[in-house]
């Protein structure tokens, strides 16, 4: 299988201030100094109760490939601000860092760290931009789509937005993240032949419209695939020329082979109405089995208040509201340092904002996530100093990092971490698992989480505490720095 | 230069009904009908009064590389639905379409046709999703961009989005469209690498935290870019503590080079107070000429509202708003057949909807302008059938297409014909513009614009009329066709 990254050296994808910094670093002497990056996110789209982690795999073919060809160095001598010395820096590019993450269709949560990046600063520096990009795009196109398919309690969600993507990537690795989120198949082509995922279509208007007739493009498509006939019944009416068109087609080309129709797809109007029109009319003739497709325009809300309201559809396909997550199309992930190295020991480094949701996390950390034994729900997810041991042998009692009198104590429960070692020593040591497992994982672990944290609307904040520990250090670097 | 698609074949980014359809049409001997495809749009993003044409050089590169590898007809052969002929024809694949468009950077308004593709209606089906994808991006991005660069009013706007782009291409190719746009550079390494476009920046929140103190890494900073001294000073306190730090290093290292400081920048806070406190501070120290530039989650309208309450900011860094058009993330641009051509001559083919709005305009057509000659601006879009001619030396009289009581006689005026011929046969005859052209004559074209048009709320709608032959006909086929 070829990868949308083979060939394309994504390496300069970079902001520019990262190579003015690495040169700043090179220059001064910098190139050993160690750092600490986290990659973690303040607010969850579309107010939801948690995201969705996806992008690792491509994150990790982009840091294998990273390296600055001849051409680029050309082109960096041309900017006349960097050195020689630099140049050739760039150009013996290796990369050290290590690199822990938590997988991908993992449920993720505000303020605790997705990606920890440790290794020398002008290295990690560099992969910034590509980092965040990565996992940026592919997150909210898994979170969004989650939301999705959760709406359609069952009915299979199909991806059908390439053609309102954001550009190629967002196409084709925008399906990808879909089906992380939970969707059984793309339009998208080259989703398939790169990831796998199935790709599904039958026609458009267009065919319809060839034809001298409605009942003549069906019937020809229904001679040519007879096997996957899903007829759309919405170019002139759907009620008075689609389905009596289509229900004729399945009786005189199907029925003579013995096989059962796929089903129709409704593109425009109002989908309640007029898949009860279709159901009913589809059941009259003796095709209770036949699908009912709709495809227009529909997000999480519309696919929820279409059940509600008792349409009759069977299966959903969603194009502009996933592919660009449109109600909320950024995934607000950062990339902060939380300690440098001096003298062999870290020291944390926090940044300050003026409110507490902005203030980082500071030092290398570890974030697990706590079970219950007894039900296997995720009940917290708990983030300690690296160098901490977490024992939850006598259950384990967590306080609120901002009202921390509140507490809750858990017993009977497992801690899993979650940050998992990628590359060690810029060595990759993390074999991403195939797609439809990450996808199963995904499912699998939404399962985890509390129906009040999956809530559309104003859903439980799911716990996110520290170690005593981790806020002790915090609550110091506070008080030192603080204005 | 080399560009973002080398070595990329998009061929398979396409929905997968385009190879059901096109498979049909084949099947069905209908290699060589010939159809007319449209792509429009039919709502202006941010209910804005015009859109900007972007994608078309990306386009032709799409284009240019169609073919289907050996690995891909295998891949297809897989899917178990391809007879051996049509694959056959695929891996043979050639392209004959006529293909005319507007030029990039041209300011265009709902229903008229941007691309027109003419020719074998199975080629023309195949582009489809890769068609759109391009154009419905950067237009999108161009869009949203020149919106933004408006309400900044001469002062210069830098695209800053990359780690918030929807993917790669999203951060590279929206970079462009930016630029287009009239951004004057970007935060982007690769979209200066690949297009040429300004790459810009200098420090992130980490070198302010990766020395002991904010003094020393600006001070190294400064050492070390005398000639580009732009330094961050919100990593602790704006006023309290970076442009008195900022201050105290342009005294100490760039006067005694008889260097002047290029700028301070504000990433947090309010910038209205936060700039003008620092425009005060500098004024002082005596850098009046050094300049502010202010980057926090910035759109046009809190652009607009800084520069209305006096904020003194010389220069915008503009982020996830811009690469995600964040407001409106999606270009509606859609991709219709209006004629297929039968015995020689061209059947006009239209699709009715329900409303008005989203019925086609059918038939081979042409695009034309109206400018007024004594301002240069533009009065009108005027939509044709291919074969008619258009003298406007007498003047010409347009009316409304839909309350057509409502006309109006233009004098002494031009017209100019904006659909261009890309490919002719299958073949390219369009020479790319430089991406600076491009983005003068963006500029130029937006400045033929009443300022009624170009009002971010409720701009007068621009008048796109159809010539009363187009107008009957399609008036007779809503007669004909219609409900």
């Amino acid at each position: 299988m070829t990868n949308i990254n083979d060939a394309r050296n994504l390496t300069l994808l970079m902001d520019f201030y990262e190579l003015t910094m690495a040169a700043g670093y090179f220059e001064e002497g910098y190139t050993d100094k160690v750092g600490v990056f986290d990659m973690f996110f303040r607010k969850i789209p579309d107010g939801g109760g948690f995201a969705i982690a996806a992008g690792l795999e491509q994150f990790c073919e982009v840091v294998d490939n990273l390296h600055f060809s001849e051409e680029d160095i050309e082109y960096l001598r041309g900017k006349g601000c960097f050195s020689e010395q630099f140049l050739d820096y760039l150009r013996r590019f290796e990369f050290h860092c290590n690199i822990w993450a938590v997988a991908e269709g993992t449920p993720i949560f505000p303020h605790e760290p997705i990606v920890i990046v440790e290794g020398p600063a002008i290295e990690a520096q560099l992969i910034e931009t590509l980092l965040l990009v990565t996992f940026n795009h592919q997150s909210l196109i898994a979170t969004k789509t989650n939301r999705i398919v959760r709406a359609a309690q069952g009915r299979p969600v199909m991806e059908f937005g390439s053609r309102r993507a954001q550009g190629y990537d967002a196409a084709v690795l925008g399906a990808r993240a879909a089906y992380i989120g939970g969707v059984v198949g793309t339009a998208c082509v080259m989703a398939d032949r790169q990831f796998g995922i199935p790709a599904l279509g039958t026609m458009a208007h267009s065919w319809v419209q060839m034809f001298p007739s409605e009942y003549e493009a069906f019937k020809r498509y229904a001679e040519l695939y007879p096997d996957n006939c899903t007829l759309l019944v919405d170019t002139y009416s759907v009620v008075k020329s689609g389905v009596p068109n289509a229900i004729r087609v399945f009786d005189e080309v199907l029925k003579p082979l013995g096989i059962r129709p796929k089903g129709v797809r409704i593109d425009s109007g109002d989908i309640a109405y007029l898949s009860k029109k279709a159901r009913k009319m589809l059941d009259a003739a003796g095709y209770p089995d036949c699908g009912v497709c709709a495809s227009n325009s529909l997000d999480e809300y519309l696919v929820r208040d279409l059940i509600l309201q008792g349409a009759q559809v069977t299966n959903f396909g969603i194009g502009e509201n996933m592919i660009t997550s449109k109600s909320d199309p950024v995934f607000g992930g950062v990339y902060k340092l939380a300690a440098v190295k001096d003298g062999g020991r870290y020291l944390p480094k926090i940044k300050i904002s003026e409110t507490a949701e902005k203030t980082t996390i500071p030092h290398l950390k570890n974030l697990y996530r706590i079970y219950d034994n007894d039900t296997g729900k995720a009940m917290a997810d708990y983030i300690t100093m690296a160098d901490e041991t977490v024992d939850v042998t006598d259950g384990i009692t967590l306080f609120d990092p901002v009202e921390t009198w509140k507490k809750r104590t858990f017993t009977n429960v497992r801690a899993e971490r979650l940050n998992r070692p990628i590359y060690v020593n810029g060595k990759r040591v993390y074999e991403n698992p195939p797609l439809r497992d990450i996808r199963d994982f995904c499912a699998a672990q939404v399962a985890t989480l509390w129906d009040e944290v999956t809530r559309f609307e104003n859903p439980h904040r799911y716990y996110v505490d520290l170690s005593q520990k981790l806020w002790d250090e915090r609550q110091r670097l506070l008080t030192e720095f603080g204005r």
